[in-house]
């Protein structure tokens, strides 16, 4: 951040008044700007014995699957969002059940919050955003072609459950190792 | 806004290519500003058969009672946010347990993640936006001058689950209802 987006004038590093973090000030009108992690919300589109997977026609991870989430926008509810991204990215309507997972990835400032949701029908296809949209059993995860970690963690974390017979909302954060490769440590709270 | 944080140039709102809602885009380098929803963390302090409840020193709500929560910063998780906030506004410190409750403020675009806590000792004082700090029994919550909304929901659902001996973790929505009043609509997920 350079400018302020109220005035147009340079914002400077400073710590306001009264506050222990720099922050972007506005030299001009004074406007303090702050920076703030971002909610993604999606959901597991649950269709008897199978979930939903989209593979991806965006970066990034283009070509890798993943399940239906997006930035939360202005003016609606996580619950709303979970099941607008699943209608934008699989055409699908879900009916979203359940609370089921945050996630917190502070290396990307991003909180993922995903939902249980139940497919209204059998019927998708690929959104704009979409190369593909499948129904997949257990077995039929392509487990080394999934999009992200926490992607990844959700769905071991719903057949761990659904094979206990019992769903449990799961929280932790999953953070990115130091390193060049795509090594992730994954911590559940409580453990 | 008004002005391009990154070249300080006008901005408009239109529809970017690829997507279904109006954005702040610049008029001269393109760049694309999204507006997000924020998170606020807090989380129910416990000792033994208490609470602890801060009253506010800032508006707004000055001089009435809340649970510990703020706006999650960059670069933490809810887990860190939710115990800074203890340790800025009640100079606590607590071990946070479990995710109790997620509230969506639609109306104000927030998202409310509140967790279980637990004080390692029953020491605490009022931090700079807090005129008082108390740990409080079930009767002696100051129920008529609760601060928010979201926060007389979460000590309701906290000793009605106490009662049963079962916690669970809750999510829904709270809306301001249209007119004059502080009147508000709590619809919990699934009921």
């Amino acid at each position: 951040m350079k400018y302020c987006s109220q005035c147009g004038s340079t914002v400077d590093l400073q710590v306001p008044a009264g506050d222990n973090m720099p922050r972007h000030v506005c030299s001009r009108c004074g406007e303090i700007h702050y920076i703030n992690p971002k909610v993604v919300v999606g959901c597991v589109p649950q269709w008897r014995d199978q979930v939903l997977l989209c593979r991806r026609a965006i970066e990034p991870r283009y070509g890798l699957w993943t399940l239906p989430a997006g930035f939360l926008e202005r003016d609606e509810t996580t619950i709303e969002g979970a099941a607008r991204e699943t209608l934008e990215e699989a055409c699908a309507r879900v009916a979203i059940k359940d609370l089921y997972a945050l996630y917190n990835l502070p290396h990307i400032n991003q909180v993922y919050v995903m939902f249980l949701a139940e497919l209204a029908a059998p019927e998708f296809s690929p959104g704009p955003e979409s190369l593909d949209v499948r129904l997949c059993r257990e077995d039929e995860i392509p487990w080394e072609q999934i999009a992200f970690p926490v992607v990844e963690q959700t769905l071991r974390d719903y057949f761990e459950d659904r094979r206990r017979g019992r769903f449990q909302v799961r929280t932790g954060d999953i953070r990115r190792l130091p390193g060049q490769g795509r090594a992730f440590e994954v911590r559940l709270l409580g453990q």
